[in-house]
């Protein structure tokens, strides 16, 4: 299962009145608190992938889950190999990667905002020291990248965003990047 | 919190009778598949850690948690730290675990029937291609360790049991010592 997903900064409420006009669904609100982990045998940085335990909170309940990210497979789209399983308890799954040599290299806490539109989920997310950004996003298998990738455009046009001033850096790297 | 676990070698059907006399309450029996990982960076063998993926099926229905475990900290009743958490998806848990570069192992197989019996939990344990045993175990605070060893002891001689014949191998080490 591979995971489109294309990024613009944005602003967010002329963007949640477009979403208004054209009918689109809002799915859902949540807080993340996303902990990125450095690995104790490789750079991360450098392999380019990611080992993340989030909280999300919706509805005032709280849950956790741990998420490895793999390489890029398609640069254009941000497109990589994802694996993804809830955990019981997201202390204990810090401590457990901390045991084992991980360390916490950063935390993200954003905002967001999930709509439905046109088969794709649309995000807009407030996050904290970094900014407001639109995230347009599908799962595909890996012979469909190319067409989800396209569509994934289209919905931003249609919001009134540019495809071209998608970003590629991850709220990580916005956030690393900012500190001094 | 500290894992207090005494482990012997036994007939098991004559220590359940035993258990049966002296009223003990079965609390349960289930089926457990564990999977053990090297790590990349250390050698668990060398610092006494383990890793494990564990699935337990208990009346049909198959639960999954990963559990890290710690040196020992108090040789005598191989007492050591423990962190364990629920996770949804075995599967998934043992991807991320392997992407990240750790090995399976071994995989231990067993059949468990859990008592209780005066405070502590006493497990007759059928493990596949190793033998059978006896484990009485409970949870306690650092200081309490030794107390909690001599109840452990005292449990093993009401069920018949030598506490001098008590075995500090893991059924991990266990099968990897008969493994050619």
């Amino acid at each position: 299962m591979y995971e489109v997903e294309v990024k613009v900064a944005a602003d967010l409420d002329a963007v949640a009145d477009r979403l208004a006009e054209l009918g689109a669904e809002q799915t859902g609100d949540v807080v993340q608190v996303d902990t990125y982990y450095d690995a104790p045998h490789r750079d991360f940085a450098e392999t380019d992938e990611a080992l993340r335990v989030r909280r999300e909170t919706r509805d005032g309940e709280t849950t956790a889950r741990m998420t490895y990210k793999g390489p890029l497979v398609e640069a254009e789209s941000k497109t990589r190999e994802e694996y993804e399983t809830g955990v019981d308890d997201g202390e204990t799954t810090d401590t457990i990667f901390e045991r084992l040599g991980f360390e916490p290299a950063a935390t993200v806490r954003k905002d967001r905002r999930f709509y439905r539109y046109d088969g794709y989920t649309v995000t807009l997310d407030a996050v904290e020291d970094v900014g407001e950004f639109v995230e347009v996003e599908v799962e595909t298998d890996r012979g469909d990248v190319e067409a989800a990738r396209e569509g994934a455009f289209e919905v931003l046009r249609e919001l009134g965003l540019d495809p071209q001033d998608q970003t590629r850096t991850s709220y990580l790297g916005m956030l690393l990047e900012d500190t001094p």
